[in-house]
């Protein structure tokens, strides 16, 4: 249960246009985000936590009904990470979790109203990057008057904006926290991408992208998407302790109902019921944004690939976590990351989790996890509060 | 290309019901074949080759159209393994492929017409399974007038047969070869299959099965379900060598279009291309079915989930092939297989080959694999050779 309490999302409509990387122009658009702790009086201790593919702004906290009673299940996706006590100790620092543009959780995405054509977006949704994302939070950032985020921390997609970070504004980052993530996506990463995204598009209720005018959602080819999503979030190893090769309703050893059609293995019901869920709540141009930003996340490609060079912008101290079954974006993958700061000579701790659970591992409450991530926090409040100390008075 | 030349399928039409481990019954069916080379007179030199999940009878040579003449492109699927001076070579052994009940390439399946109905079998094919395939191909056997084996071999859901022929009839087995295999399905194997079945269940092109009445094919469901197959079927590591993160038609370190529906990525084009390809020939009613075969062989499902229980029954000697970078059947299960063969005290040879290419290395040249492959094979020739000259002459 989350120690946080009940909050409440804020937004921030920018009239400001958003150039993008890809040459197009966000003209206005509304960020949602959620802020929890208090800003200190020299504004040093925000901390941003940036979300991955199917999570928002709702990082820690729950939600409330109209009475102000706290909704059951509404707990914020990194609950366990975020809160009074909690690793990310909101009684140090003031954490920020902002929903990226694109994204279908309040921020302006492909469901809102083009403002140019008074039609909703669709798939007519500028595409937007990891860089795009950054940009849009360095603005709430900016609306908030934090010139310096004491961290910028995150797991997978949100890893790779936490990176970026280091490299667009490198001097508004002291630490950057990098879970369970990677300098740019393998071939096979692209490929699971790809799929997913096929059979979204060749739903016949996709209808091109613009469903919500017909009524429909791609359901079929959001469930698919999300169950092989499901397939990469988990080991091979935690799936066969959990699943197996358990039949539904029966006992081990026992024969199957011999159906090409009906469910036989738990697993298989176990992904029908996720690709079920996700299908009643995401929307389907938010995943092909969503994919296609971490496809084309790759710092080094300006400079031939090599990572080295590209990470020699970053002035930040760095945190990188791996886990070891997390075949997704594997331990090899962060190794990468920390040898191009190594290269450049700078602060980098990291950390191989010996965990089971594969590349969901990081939003799991691992005890050597967790307590990696509680001393590096505990570390930038050290840091803060012996800066603060020499701080001449006049200044704060 | 094909030192075997022209071959010509053949086939039986077996009016004994085939009883299938479901309960069902094939009243009536057709097995469509290949052999290669030449029986010897003491009927002791016949391999069976047993396909995987979108192979077929024609393992080896082409096939000729109308005027004889060779058709390009229509080597068998193993023509480098299987022929004269291959590692099975031909000039010594008498090798057989039959196509499986249930397949889509000319025996007895669901395109076919039910003898009960008068209509097209559907999605109504009865559920076949490796058993059900060993017994169809026993009956083969049996018309040609083999008794024994010298020796059964496959591939991946091939291998599953081999290893199963040794289960079902020890005493027509003198040698087992399977080739990246194991000996059940994982929680993750059973996954993909699950999500290419949906894809191909959900396509509203599908009917219910029953899409030939409507003259159409479920080609969405098709073109996902092969490429979600053929991300497994590739090492990681090959598809990072193979395409890594070339663009189309752009050179490395060029800006990407910023599209989320056009290929960018020449994994895409080329997983697409393959897609197309599948879903051009493959039937879905047999896709659902091989994969469910693939789904329920478990031979120690009945033995508690003690393989070395499951496996006693065989009398054969073996071959146990696999390749280090295949993670759809990785060298430790084809390891618990051998352990099950020596914990019963059987003549076992197991090869661990160091092949880059994934799951696909079991169909590729590789120089120490098909090394291996040779050697086996030719010890096998030098034993039949041996017994015959000690057998009593007026046995022959």
């Amino acid at each position: 249960m989350s120690t946080l309490g009940v909050v409440t999302p804020q937004s921030i409509t920018f009239g400001t246009p958003l150039e993008l990387q890809s040459g197009a122009v966000l003209k206005d658009y509304t960020l949602v985000f959620e802020t929890y702790g208090r800003l200190n009086a020299d504004r040093s201790n925000a901390v941003l936590v940036c979300h991955a593919l199917n999570a928002s702004h709702h990082v820690a906290g729950v939600h409330a009904d109209v009475n102000g009673q706290p909704l059951p299940r509404s707990e914020g996706w990194w609950d366990n990470m975020v809160g009074p006590g909690k690793p990310v100790d909101t009684n140090k620092f003031f954490v920020i979790g902002i929903n990226n543009p694109g994204s279908c959780f309040g921020s302006t995405g492909p469901m809102h109203v083009n403002p140019d054509t008074g039609r909703i977006y669709g798939a007519s949704f500028p595409v937007v990057t990891v860089e795009d994302w950054v940009n849009a939070q360095a603005r709430v950032l900016d609306t908030l008057g934090i010139e310096r985020l004491a961290a910028v921390l995150g797991g997978s997609l949100g890893g790779m904006q936490a990176l970026s970070w280091t490299l667009q504004y490198p001097e508004r980052v002291r630490h950057c926290v990098a879970v369970a993530t990677a300098p740019n996506l393998s071939a096979q990463n692209i490929a699971f991408n790809e799929v997913a995204r096929r059979a979204i598009v060749t739903d016949p209720d996709f209808h091109g992208g613009h469903f919500y005018a017909h009524g429909v959602v791609p359901r079929r080819g959001l469930r698919v998407a999300r169950m092989i999503g499901h397939i990469t979030y988990l080991s091979d190893d935690v799936m066969e302790t959990k699943f197996g090769r358990e039949l539904v309703g029966r006992e081990r050893g026992d024969a199957p109902h011999y159906s090409t059609q009906d469910i036989e293995f738990q697993i298989e019901s176990y992904l029908r019921y996720q690709g079920d869920k996700f299908s009643d709540y995401f929307d389907a141009n938010t995943y092909l944004l969503i994919t296609r930003a971490l496809d084309y996340f790759d710092p080094a490609r300006t400079f031939g690939g090599k990572l080295s060079l590209a990470m020699a912008r970053a002035m930040a101290k760095f945190l990188v976590v791996s886990f070891t079954t997390d075949w997704r974006f594997s331990p090899q993958r962060s190794r990468e990351i920390v040898k191009a700061l190594v290269d450049n000579g700078r602060d980098v701790s990291y950390a191989e989790i010996d965990a089971p659970h594969g590349h969901d591992a990081f939003l799991l409450d691992d005890a050597r996890y967790m307590g990696v991530m509680r001393a590096y926090f505990d570390r930038i409040a050290r840091e803060l509060l012996a800066e603060s100390a020499t701080t001449p008075e006049v200044a704060a």
